[in-house]
């Protein structure tokens, strides 16, 4: 192990033994209880504090309650808990696999299959519970029953290997929350499990509801092992990186019993969804010919390979079926990946891609056959007036089944910053009815993402996500947003930053110009200064309006402009 | 001055002795020439390299055109250029300003006075030059007259004071590419030339269209003049907070008289566009009274503060037609202040906000009576799926004048990173129809933005505004996307740094995995490496389409997937 190897493993060592709520301060961790003892949906509490300011004199402001939010970092985001990543995460679904696995035909072991013969599982509680985030009082909250609905249309997935007992139970679907996946791939030449472990920490603390291991090399299956055993979210892999391994990477050598194995290693080890580039058939490579920019996917620039080199189908499409009998015994959720999705702007909605659409719905319906799951993954770079057409024909031709789309990044001008450009197409297609947003991170087009540009990605698509549930108008959602502006208008400084996605930044950035602890109370910031604060010349007008005719608070504002502070005096 | 001011102002001063094109490697200042000498339009040329990769072997691939791009940096964007901030810019409108107003009432000099008279002005001319930016081959140009009849409209602005003559002439308008202000202002305690100009110069470097300049303090008046005398871009400004200066920060205070005398100085100075919160009428306070975030215009919490105090209609709606008469003997442009904006998602699209905007629209046509050009400021915060509305109204109440608006920001739980909570809303408002989008840095609702914000908060308004051209078709938006992703499918990495809204940021992100010069030709980057570089894999795919049989082609792949570099070796 050479020196830089042994930091990075003492930085991962360091970083696992102070996992804690100090990024979030003023949280707790609390659970919601369930109809049975192991339904305990975990979620994180913000407590704020008190209105100082008194709307009318002599009579208490109500308290401010604490804001909920889900939260997927399960016992790395609890303070109370100790983190061993060689033990593994508790397994806390087996119970409920064991059970339900006792009576029913093992072969269809599907969420799916469940939620047709009409069974609520423990798995759809969980979830129900887990969305609504303890509103349940303000408005129809999302049901157990709906939950499994939902799943029986086919409208939605809940990716749950049933060798991946430690996952807490997500749903995938455009009616519950748009969630955010993160792509995390190890460095290959040698690594630690404190380092791959922490890497699955890091997108968690951030947000990610899903994550995709990409790695390849040689220790692609003690990586995934290390990752699995520790993740409380689902694992998405794809697994035609690892036959191409197999195979000295040479796309031409691949064949199906080699990727069968590949299937069932992974399954078998607990992977929660494939992405399978079933779609790219031999006759539609032709139809990339005259694009910008080919073939950008991986997966489909690999399959279009051996679709050339052997003047065959793709062996992905023949051997569908025999995909899918694997993902029902396990319950793998299929991801069908869009081998022909555009790549620049002048190659959107093209025929190639949408001829791939079109055969992800008919490999949709196959799979409903073997009661699998499946979700129906998206483009890519699109510019915004062709969004909603994707969206659209998705639905369209994937019959409802979940969409998951790559941003889209709506311009190819920024790379450095194309977790914004993409960012913006993620929040339009999270609002036309996309389930989940797979991150972009600044890194895009330019090289491998360090922590700070996951977190950057993550952060971006986080708002992306909720900008979204809010004009899908998701029950609950605004009410983190009426708790920051309350806050705001109230300032609450404390309160501001710890009701942010990045609480530290917040503060940070708060900081640089008004580093006083007086500060946090203050009723301006540095952005305007006193004289200036609209929000405090707001409150006066307010207090013009409750009394008029009060010189006191007049007064009061006359001294506070006379005050120059900060950075404006 | 103290030793950190006089190290400020040096800082400053070998800022503008290295204003040249080192952010921009590879591109050259250019030059449209128009109907007469001095129309002559600055633009930059990105140079571009050679195809390396032959697409038919023996055949020369065509060479990649350099690409033109619209520049608002003018002479401290050109190498050859030698700024003297004390001499202040070429006045360049001097002569077009002369000649026309020898024969015309003075008292009419706007605009849109000479395009309601059927004149096209050099500034029309200059603009559908700067519009096409020499792409007239391609599509159906911008001309002159197209410009002229989008004025005469209303439609589109020209922001260009008589006494502003070096600034070079520029548009706002739906029918027009997508603008991006930035507000810059000082620092109040002391501040040298060089430093206030320098912060334009950031600001135009990195695609400010026209700048605000929000300074406060005593020597305001000193420092909008170096500000007007250096900027190329039109300046706007809030003159109510000058007023508020005069009466010592206290609103009451506030007179017609006292605002009248701020606005004759700002005009006769050549400010170009004056924000003023006219349609914030003494009943429309109340209609704030249960919102979540009041009211967060700092222009109209003053003016609402007035008006209680008073209680007496705003000054500055009772006195709108002597602001409008200021406006046509200098051709100031009136930038209509939403000063009920929402300030939270929670006060998205109310009454309060409505109502403004209704009697914005009565006050539009009151300012067209005297020939003075109108933009409408809007919001704020607002769920994208309220925004669609905010534009159909302000176009249907406000008479297709053109909007202005400020993000808006899409969810209020990201402090820290709202340029890119309002980037997502600026992108879909701009593709709706907004013509100017104010820019919103990471530091909003928290303290003062510092350089690396102002850079960061345009390069999200960049993209936003570019996402928008895209969506609108306008001609010719597409070009520096194709050109881009070209270079990418052609992996000429150095071309695609010099294409980037910001080259620097993503060569340094490139090298901080593959340093050496030699991966600037590279088939493949770190993200993905050799082997599953789908780009890399998607060329000899089209080999094969191309050349059955070519089995050299075969084994390069074979030897180069071999090869394990960088970051994943």
């Amino acid at each position: 192990m050479s020196s830089t190897n042994r930091q990075n493993r003492q930085q991962a060592e360091s970083f696992l033994s102070s996992v804690s709520g100090r990024y979030f301060p003023n949280s707790t961790r609390e659970f919601i209880q369930g109809s049975q003892p192991d339904i305990h949906v975990p979620f994180r509490r913000i407590h704020l504090s008190e209105t100082l300011h008194q709307p009318t004199p002599g009579l208490k402001p109500p308290p401010n309650l604490p804001v909920d939010v889900y939260d997927t970092s399960s016992v790395y985001g609890d303070p109370n808990s100790v983190v061993d990543v060689n033990t593994g995460l508790k397994p806390l679904r087996s119970g409920w696999i064991r059970e339900r696995t006792k009576n029913t035909d093992k072969n269809r072991v599907t969420q799916l299959a469940y939620a047709r013969r009409g069974i609520v599982t423990p798995e759809m509680e969980f979830i129900a519970l887990r969305e609504n985030m303890g509103r349940e009082h303000l408005y129809n909250p999302v049901t157990p029953e709906f939950v499994r609905d939902e799943v029986a249309q086919g409208r939605a997935i809940i990716p749950a290997n049933v060798n991946h007992p430690e996952s807490e139970p997500m749903i995938i679907g455009r009616n519950f929350l748009v969630k955010v996946n993160a792509n995390i791939g190890n460095s290959s030449v040698s690594s630690s499990i404190e380092e791959e472990v922490e890497k699955l920490i890091w997108a968690t603390r951030w947000g990610a509801d899903t994550v995709m291991d990409l790695s390849t090399g040689r220790n692609i299956h003690q990586t995934r092992e290390w990752i699995l055993r520790n993740s409380p979210v689902p694992i998405g892999t794809v697994p035609i990186y690892q036959a191409l391994e197999r195979v000295n990477g040479i796309a031409e050598d691949l064949t199906w019993p080699v990727f069968k194995d590949v299937l069932l290693e992974q399954a078998e080890q607990g992977v929660d969804y494939f992405t399978i580039h079933a779609g790219v058939l031999h006759d539609f490579i032709e139809l990339t010919a005259n694009r910008v920019t080919g073939i950008v996917s991986r997966g489909g620039s690999i399959m279009a390979k051996w679709c050339m080199a052997h003047r065959q189908e793709s062996f992905l499409y023949e051997h569908f079926r025999d995909i899918c009998e694997i993902c029902a015994k396990y319950d793998v959720s299929l991801s069908l990946g869009d081998g022909l999705r555009p790549g620049s702007i002048a190659d959107a909605n093209d025929d190639a891609q949408f001829a791939e659409l079109r055969v992800l719905g008919e490999l949709t319906q196959i799979a409903w056959e073997y009661d699998v799951q499946v979700m129906i993954e998206g483009p890519g770079h699109v510019p915004m007036h062709k969004i909603q057409e994707n969206m659209d024909e998705q639905l369209k031709h994937c019959h409802e089944a979940p969409f998951y789309t790559l941003g889209p990044l709506t311009t190819d001008i920024a790379p450095g910053y194309d977790h914004i450009t993409s960012g913006i197409g993620a929040a339009m297609i999270g609002a036309f009815g996309c389930a989940m947003l797979c991150y972009v991170t600044p890194k895009e087009h330019l090289g491998l993402p360090n922590k700070e540009d996951v977190k950057q990605g993550l952060i971006a698509y986080k708002i992306a996500a909720h900008a979204a549930d809010l004009a899908k108008g998701h029950p609950g959602a605004q009410a983190r947003d009426d708790a920051m502006s309350k806050a705001r208008f109230e300032f609450r400084w404390e309160d501001q930053f710890n009701l942010a996605l990045d609480p530290v930044t917040a503060r940070n950035y708060h900081d640089e110009t008004l580093p006083q602890e007086s500060n946090k109370t203050a009723q301006f910031c540095s952005m305007c200064g006193p004289k200036f604060c609209s929000m405090k010349i707001s409150h006066e007008v307010r207090q013009y309006s409750g009394h008029l005719g009060n010189e006191r608070i007049d007064v009061t504002f006359k001294d506070a402009t006379a005050d120059e502070v900060g950075a404006e005096s």
